[in-house]
């Protein structure tokens, strides 16, 4: 496994801070995970949680309005996300999997209620959720089964 | 609006204590929500975030292995997930929007770390996401663009 397809899109960590050593870290993407290999296998140990914990979370779909590669980092695109009552910029680690252009118009998940932060310059208000097909080496957006309009709520 | 599209699906919330007062509670759905339109229109007043109290979610990619109404509540069903590692039963509210049998090998993303929590006496061992479409009362799930192995990851 590569770790070419370290799967953390958008993100609400500065940079210059990154939580934990990580070789993509230096691409502005949080170095939480150590392996695609390890990931696929891997059992939590850390404690479960309860539903306010989950509460505290607010997902919602937004609708992408454009994509354009970040300046300053290969791996990054950033997004302008439709969330009905607002439009964020969003900055995600997604660039080696999906063509800029190809997004507008679609649907994605968004954690609407992150702490901003600046990655490699370029201020991401939220996070796409996507997930980690770890055998194909391949970061997959989540989209709601029919559209919905931008903001409905995620839980 | 009606309050039958409550979107809460699975369950890691003891039916016999609610966490708000609902007129779903009775069906042990928990009652988070007030109604789909105010829900649409909600701006969030709660604080944001940290990157690490989103991380302490345990989102996952999940199979559908199995989906039956469950015995004593007219708008849940009990699914079989297949999380790749294991198999999760988890109670759904999603019974007036899908049927059951369409369900079985479809994706769906699951929190995985939920406390456990009896819905209607069904054990449910995580929690469905899904999205609300207030507009047409729907209540829709999530799925990644392109399957991925039962287990993957999601951030």
């Amino acid at each position: 496994m590569k770790s070419s397809d370290d799967p953390t899109v958008g993100g609400a960590k500065s940079s210059e801070d990154p939580p934990a050593a990580s070789p993509r870290a230096s691409d502005g993407v949080r170095g939480h995970r150590s392996s695609a290999a390890s990931e696929a296998s891997e059992q939590r140990t850390g404690p479960r949680i309860s539903i306010e914990a989950f509460r505290a979370l607010e997902l919602r779909v937004g609708t992408i309005r454009a994509a354009e590669p970040h300046p300053n980092a290969d791996r990054l695109l950033v997004l302008r996300v439709d969330l009905g009552s607002e439009e964020r910029q969003i900055v995600a680690g997604i660039r080696a999997h999906y063509d800029a252009a190809a997004l507008v118009g679609r649907q994605v998940v968004v954690v609407a209620n992150l702490e901003p932060a600046r990655l490699r310059g370029v201020e991401s208000q939220g996070m796409v959720l996507a997930a980690t097909d770890s055998e194909r080496d391949r970061v997959v957006l989540l989209h709601p089964d029919e559209p919905v309009p931008p903001g409905g709520v995620v839980r």
